[in-house]
């Protein structure tokens, strides 16, 4: 599977070309690119409307609705990868330190198997 | 950077780890990954609420509007990697293969520097 | 209950007085307040996430978690409101007339008891 | 202007009578509902993706584009009416208490033109 050799900094290379190929790094501001991830995070959750249990586990097994969220998910991911270019963010070293912070958010004992309830946290 | 060195195998599997250590695989369809993108990708679009683009500029060069704006990017992609995950779909693929399909659709010369409006274009 | 007696407009210039008494009227282009709107929609949302029927069920019975749906629901609708202020929409006119466009696009007896699919239309 | 005459009640009504034509109220709980605002406000903000300031003004004042955002926007309460109808909510009475509670957190005078910032303040 290509994720085993490819970095990240290939991908945000990648992203990076198509982005400079077309001269679009003077729109891609920060806010900008928030506002594009929300756009494409929604067509995403789109695929899944109105869908119940059995219907999201259908989905996920058809190839057709797979290949659709596998398109949705690359463009959020694609958006994420040019605002990391954009701020100049190394992504390994934000998703780790998130890890590290939710870790000590939700200990392992304590969140077990558990959803988190709106009511009795704070945001993520 | 890390970015250089880290494959996207690396951060699927750190990601992976935090959730089977908590037990929350049975949490995560994709569906209500979806939900929590989609709810992330609003709490980084909540840090440039209300700017104008000279906030945005300041905002992004802000340190402490950077770490937030890196935690909440780190959020996103921490969800995706877990619907990666879920639906094991390669990212590098998925990336690589949209950016082709993109790069058909936006054909550089006809879209350099020039954003695209609503009105003359279909969905991304 | 006041839904019956309450008009639009009253709604609309209860609104309009809100923002005009903080001179925030200058905020208030389409494009911030569809963030916002888009901001305080995914904050309705995370009162259900991870949330499965049952529990979405419960917590729509639950007093407290109604009460912070029911503001999470008018934060929406204030910023609806505002765009409807800020663009001159008439609200009543909107809502009928896309009744009317729904109507025809999802005729009640061949859509009657059926969910849609995001293969099968366009959007909404 | 049909907003001056139109009551909250009759708007819920239409959209009811719309729902039930087709035997929706199934699906109409309280996240799905809640998911869809979300998808709607999405395509709402699309309309303005990429605009800078003078691009906004601009699409504001077109008439296709108004037009668009005007459907987009009944969608968006069209959604938020069915909800208020599934969890029984008084939308008059929810935005009127918010206005008041948002009326304490931004007192007229503290926060007359000022757009607040990220880091000063907590959620809507």
């Amino acid at each position: 599977m290509p994720d085993q050799t490819t970095t990240i900094a290939e991908l945000r290379q990648a992203v990076n070309a198509f982005v400079d190929a077309r001269d679009w790094r003077p729109f891609h501001n920060a806010k900008d690119l928030a506002v594009s991830i929300a756009i494409e995070a929604a067509e995403l959750l789109e695929e899944f409307q109105w869908h119940d249990a059995a219907q999201v586990a259908e989905a996920s097994a058809d190839p057709d609705a797979r290949e659709r969220a596998r398109q949705e998910l690359a463009d959020i991911l694609i958006y994420c990868l040019s605002l990391s270019n954009a701020l100049g963010i190394d992504i390994s070293d934000a998703i780790r330190d998130k890890l590290v912070l939710s870790g000590q958010k939700y200990p392992a004992e304590a969140y077990r198997g558990r959803s988190r309830k709106p009511g009795e946290r704070g945001r993520d």
